[in-house]
């Protein structure tokens, strides 16, 4: 089943009670409260988010909070703590490897004001990292919510994409000579940078829509698209890209738009605002598309002379 | 490596920042507010916590949940929400699969006003399911500590032992002409029953320490003891014995008291407490116990004639 159909599986069996303002299907919940909190978890898994081969004990610790503080950027809070639930088979965790990805969490954790209050430890047959974190919304700030994006706004992304998906092939196919610029994207693979400052700053700013790239911009554009039951227009040629993104996807052999449109884990926001607020904002944003009425959740990618419809996640709508 | 050495390699490298009143140590972390506001997490691992050849996927869920609430009455807190981490091998959930094992927990959030409002879905070599429970504390009540045991108080549970260990050893080896008590005892290891509405009295009354029996009362009490720097007096001849627990102990030729008393995943209440209050407690309290000054850690097992020192967790305090 595909993500989307066992999340409609799921809504169709819980039930709301008070004191939730917001449930499953934005990046982080939203409990009622003064002021809001904000919960998201997500698990990192041996072998489906990372390998041995090419990451640390360090590198999991750090990539395992930060997608999860990504989460509460994209809702425009700030993180508060975190709990880590760690499960592996016996052997692979000894007290050196413990230290090593906890102190990697804790580094984090200090910079982005976040403390690892708790969790749990478990044997499993992969290693299993499920972090879970707890932040709150600034007092009078509302949460920015994936479904606010408006007919006649523009979509706009904080920083070029693409690093992190090139980092990935520089990790699996690494060059004969590495230079600086890989070792630029395998950072920014292995240790994602949560976007808190300037998520705080944009639902300050009034953006009307936000939410963290973590799959890509096509299908997180096509999720936006859903949730706020609009068609997004993403102008391809328009997306910044990465430096030394271009090499790699020449390399193999993808279109470069294409290759930092698709590749995910950036952890850039991508943000709908009405046009007259764009220039306005503290954080530098750059178009990549707009919004309009009709085909809800349809998403229209042009390209050079060439035009794309999807429709990800169109049965979540239906 | 014990859980106790994991637990002290991961505080070596953890810093605190304001916001946390109390962090990793008790059955849930406590954060700074008003509410003051409870965090759990805890694991439910395929081959390690349940097995699919005698777990529904209703019995997972239910569980899964359970053991995380019984974190949050350990405190004396009441729930509000719930985040699940399901990850799995590809097959094993279809969509009556997840719809049983949601609508599981949904029954068990509805009955104790909790909702479940996040998680995260993957993939993985066998089924993890991780939750985070979210709970607040009650205006005016402090959180209930496994550290707040003194000399000269009553060690008390709030109900009989056993009845889960013997269910799972129903389980592995099924009798015969299997009764009604079998079947409850089944159930009660299938379908821990957190002591919420205990849990939040007792807190109210004013008990000393708490904490839930998720790994046997012996083992719990040593972890009592070591938070609270006490040395604890358990007289096994005081237990109370679940029913149906006797025969299935003799069948296994454990001592019954034993049995009762180290199987686990009972989710009673263990409760430190002066005397002049544990009449008065609106809660049955069953002592079991006494609290002594010196030898901090130190469990003292009585049993009939026979006396045994434990002192499990003692590194923890060294």
């Amino acid at each position: 089943m595909p993500e989307s159909a066992v999340i409609q599986q799921i809504l169709a069996v819980l039930g709301t009670r008070p004191g939730v303002r917001v449930g499953i299907g934005d990046d982080a919940a939203v409990l009622e409260g003064d002021p809001l909190l904000l919960v998201a978890h997500d698990m990192f898994i041996e072998d489906v988010h990372f390998r041995w081969t090419t990451h640390s004990f360090a590198d999991v610790g750090y990539a395992a909070l930060a997608v999860n503080l990504s989460d509460i950027a994209a809702m425009g809070g700030a993180p508060v703590a975190a709990l880590v639930g760690l499960a592996s088979p016996s052997g692979v965790f000894g007290a050196a490897e413990i230290r090593a990805m906890y102190a990697a969490m804790e580094e984090l954790a200090g910079e982005t004001g976040c403390s690892i209050i708790g969790g749990d430890i478990s044997r499993a047959k992969e290693t299993v990292v499920g972090v879970t974190v707890v932040g709150r919304m600034p007092n009078g700030v509302p949460p920015a919510l994936r479904s606010g994006a408006r007919p006649g706004q523009l979509i706009c992304v904080t920083g070029p994409l693409g690093a992190s998906a090139a980092g990935r092939r520089v990790l699996d196919d690494p060059p004969a000579r590495p230079g600086p610029i890989d070792a630029r994207l395998v950072a920014a693979h292995k240790r994602p940078s949560p976007r808190l400052a300037a998520g705080m700053a944009l639902a300050r700013d009034g953006i009307s829509a936000m939410m963290d790239i973590s799959d890509g911009l096509c299908l997180d554009a096509g999720r936006m698209a859903v949730a706020s039951g609009v068609r997004l227009t993403i102008d391809l040629d328009q997306v910044p890209v990465a430096e030394g993104v271009a090499a790699v996807a020449a390399h193999a052999g993808i279109d470069v738009a294409e290759f930092a449109s698709t590749g995910g884990e950036d952890y850039e926001l991508l943000v709908a605002i009405d046009p007259a607020r764009a220039a306005g904002t503290a954080t530098t944003l750059i178009p990549v598309g707009t919004v309009s009425a009709g085909d809800p959740g349809l998403v229209t990618l042009r390209h050079g002379r060439a035009v794309r419809l999807t429709q990800l996640g169109w049965d979540h709508v239906g």
